[in-house]
């Protein structure tokens, strides 16, 4: 992808909304914010702290990322629908 | 479980919604916010402090925690319904 | 109690509603939150400062406190109903 | 009083609601947060500034003071109303 | 004056609401905060910085001022009706 | 002009209200909040950092610059209607 | 241009509002604050930090740009309308 997220943003593609993803997630129906799963596609180089030192995402393209939607944009680059999203909207990254 | 959370985030098993856990936990029914009870699964790295340095959360895997359920994020991995919460979100834990 | 509290939290068991406490404390009826006495029950370690030095909760168990209710989250441990309170809603300690 | 305010809070015995008070103040009635005056009971130890310094409440016991009774908290120790405000709360004082 | 404002608190004596003052300062009707001007009677000794500095306020008792009256608090001192203002609720000063 | 700004506040004379300015600059009716263009009359001291430095405003009496109004201040000096505005609100300068 | 943002901000000169871009870029609509792209026009010195260093903005003349229109002013200068940002209100660049 031709497209660098800025700061601390990354860049995601969502999962199928199937009830089951390949990695066994489910999101509960009930929660208040629905949670969603996705795969990193790029990675921005991060922000920066109050010494001035640069804080990365701790993320990396490839990794399978649960994060909550709130806070994120959506756009169509090429054709496919990714979503702009800040690192601290990232809750969990599979191991 | 193969979910790492992130940054300073926890990942909870909530305990059974029945009145009297096996801690002798029993939720007030006047509160507010009703607080639960619940067993960590996973904890993150922890947040860093204004001079970059981690601040571990204070909870290990295993621990009987008490929390507000206000900020928390329900998700079901592998069938398991689990919260993901902020270390900040833990009132307590049982010594 | 085996209950730890988080941060600068602590546990407070509430006086009863009796208008005249032992200490000889009336809560005004006219106040806008009303505050409330009890007796610390248990005390956390405290909160970081910016430099990530420890700051302790001001109060210790056994102390006599008056609070304000707001923050305070009501449970319930083995059959005693109590309160837990951030270290910034104590107004007051009985010396 | 052997109650101590903590942290940067005071306690106050408000004057009666006349209209002068001996120090010859006047509360303009179209203000839009009435002031009152009042005198110093106790004072507590202070606040922590970022870098883990006391800031003393700049007041003492006797003081007489003009503050806002918006933040306050009215209590009854020992028969007598009095109001816990933070030092912040406090505008003028007379010399 | 024997009233001594507290922090970066001033004191200040509004202009009559005549159309012009003597200063020349006419205030526009179709502000959406309507400003004011005034003489200051008394000054603060000024607010820490985060090093605990002090920062002074840059009026002196006698100066001519215009302020935002927002956040004032009138009272009314021996006779006299006076304004209890902020620093950062002052705008300008005629030099 | 005999008036200083306070801190980082900027006196600003406001363009006539044509369509077009000598400096070529249309204002977009469209948009939400109508940025408007004016020269510089008078310029504070500058604000103060963390670290107690002053931290001056980047323009001079003389500039020509684009600013938001919403957080303007009008007033009357002398005949002449000024407006009052912090530094933050200033967008753009002309080269 | 003869025009300079202040500060962090930058002008941009937006795409127009076809649907596929000469990048490739797609606008979801149903996004909730539909995201735009554009080219950088003209970029400030950047914002200073807590330690008075000035952080540039991560954009250049040029650059191509995807951002959120949430925070900008439009304003038309010599006849181009324009587009004044914060540099953390762009998104992403195109590398």
């Amino acid at each position: 992808m031709n497209l660098k997220p800025l700061g601390d943003r990354v860049i995601v593609k969502q999962d199928e909304a199937e009830e089951t993803t390949a990695s066994g997630l489910f999101l509960a129906t009930e929660a208040k914010e629905k949670p969603q799963s996705g795969t990193v596609l790029a990675v921005g180089d991060g922000k920066l702290d109050k010494d001035g030192n640069l804080v990365p995402v701790p993320v990396k393209v490839g990794d399978k990322v649960v994060y909550g939607k709130f806070g994120g944009t959506e756009i169509n680059v090429e054709g496919e629908d990714v979503l702009i999203l800040r690192g601290d909207d990232l809750y969990a990254v599979f191991a």
